[in-house]
């Protein structure tokens, strides 16, 4: 249920499909780096006063030099379907990586997870302080609402709007914002009323806490590519499930993985306490649950016949991922 | 240098000039309050799962029943030079308070300047707990951008998007985000070489910890009302001005407040080793600058005329205030 999964670094991904896929992942998220790094390095844009260096060091040190970059990754490929120009998927593909890297941020901290490694690395409030990291996540979080508002992002104004209210509402009280709040109370930490128990509970958990950032960056990419609705509501059914599978994918490394692998130690969401579909439906009931949640994403994708094979393969990745 | 003038709470509007500036300063409090408490009533909306309730209800705490709305007034009431409706400068003027919020809310924590009473009130972490206070905070934040984004604050998405864009930056790394990391090393915690020590420094500290979303609030009226861009930058220089004179104001409370008027004990910035503009030119030198900044800002008004009275008044409001 943490989202702990992203903390094992870059290396070891493994393509489900050949070649071309790793090479389009690691493609894009050197892309996504190299924008970012030129987004965060300039000096004070056109309406701020200074960058102060602690606040640069501290948000380039939190979104810089790691990650897979899947949802960038996700933003880019959906809007190839629909022709967006690389350069604006990017864009939005950096904002959205912004607001997960400050969610990482944030969620780290001692009052919340209370991480003290995060990739291998220090996690920002040890690498600095608390205040430096609860302000570093503020200023990544706010630096996405500026990124997508920018011309460069898309030239249609209607289009960056539309963007800015998706991410808004996928990642604030109604998403993520809240999905972290009903995970805290999953561990008990409010009361027993408040903590999840079934099925049900745990799947809009998920669908909150990592889901809803997930389901945006396919439906960012139709946004940029104007798409009709029934293609948007398709790459955003792809979306939401390829969000369900990276989460069961999630908890069965959880308590399957090893630690060397992980980056992490595993059993930590037993240790906390807190139910998984993996508690509710077993280890094979997840499996299966996975590879049905694989076959309903290729079958999203259906509309797009072959230019989707991407995408597919993604889904394969997320679901089959070992770290 | 604290933002702590706004803790003193609603009751002590001393118009500079007659009832007819409290009355709408209150009317703009009162309005602003009504929307913001529907916005944040209303149950999930399309893009959002749901809305936990212990994340709703933290986020009611920390933004509905207190303070003056001087934020909101400003944008109404620029907003009004320009013909603007209403309800759409309500609607931005209530995305900058969230912001404003926000920032009380994160700046209130244990690891920042760790404040346990805000208009006499316990602070969210208190009330709460320590990461409730932070997702509030995250989710005020979000939540801000979600409501710029919609067509009730303007049905041009090329305005709302200049929205977006303004009140990012304002609020990001090159404004409020910076200046309260400036803040904290002035206060020492990162070393001494960090440390704002002449007036230029602290000018510039001020202006982005309290300064850059004051003369936003003025930027956002000429926004909404397509201003023509030396009217633009006419209330943008009122908008500066005020947040200076808002900070030095704030300074002299700081030392010659008392306790029971403020809301907070006195002399809190000396105790913290901040140096403010009191300290760099005396009590009658900072009087005297604040009674030119307030010539300024009438000054920066002229092109308006009579429409510009109530921005007059409140430019003595700002000064003058005793709380």
């Amino acid at each position: 249920m943490s989202r702990t999964a992203t903390k094992a670094g870059t290396s070891k991904t493994e393509p489900a499909s050949g070649a071309s896929f790793a090479a389009r992942l690691n493609a894009a998220a050197a892309e996504t780096e190299s924008l970012l790094d030129r987004l965060l390095a300039a000096g004070p844009v056109e309406g701020e006063i200074a960058r102060p260096h602690r606040v640069v060091e501290a948000m380039r040190y939190t979104s810089l030099g790691g990650g897979k970059r899947l949802r960038p990754f996700l933003t880019v490929e959906t809007a190839a379907l629909f022709g967006v120009k690389r350069e604006h998927a990017l864009m939005a593909g950096a904002a959205i990586e912004l607001v997960h890297c400050y969610s990482l941020v944030h969620d780290d901290l001692p009052a919340m997870d209370d991480d003290d490694l995060r990739r291998g690395r220090p996690t920002a409030h040890k690498k600095f302080d608390e205040a430096t990291a609860i302000l570093a996540g503020d200023g990544l979080l706010t630096f996405a609402f500026d990124v997508l508002g920018r011309p460069e992002t898309h030239p249609d104004a209607t289009v960056r709007i539309a963007l800015v209210t998706g991410l808004a509402r996928a990642a604030g009280l109604g998403g993520m914002v809240g999905g972290q709040m009903l995970d805290l109370a999953a561990e008990g930490r409010f009361g027993k009323s408040d903590t999840p128990q079934g099925e049900k509970d745990v799947l809009t958990l998920q669908a909150m806490k990592t889901g809803a950032i997930l389901k945006f960056c396919c439906t960012a990419g139709a946004i940029l590519g104007n798409a009709s609705a029934p293609k948007r509501d398709a790459v955003a059914r792809y979306g939401q499930v390829i969000g369900q599978a990276f989460q069961i994918a999630d908890d069965l490394l959880d308590v399957e993985g090893d630690a060397a692998t992980l980056g992490k130690a595993a059993g930590k969401d037993a240790a906390h306490g807190k139910a998984t579909l993996v508690d509710l439906l077993g280890v094979a009931g997840a499996r299966a649950r996975l590879a049905q949640l694989v076959k309903d994403a290729e079958s999203a994708l259906e509309p797009f016949g072959a230019d989707a094979a991407i995408l597919k393969d993604a889904a394969h990745f997320v679901a089959e991922r070992r770290a």
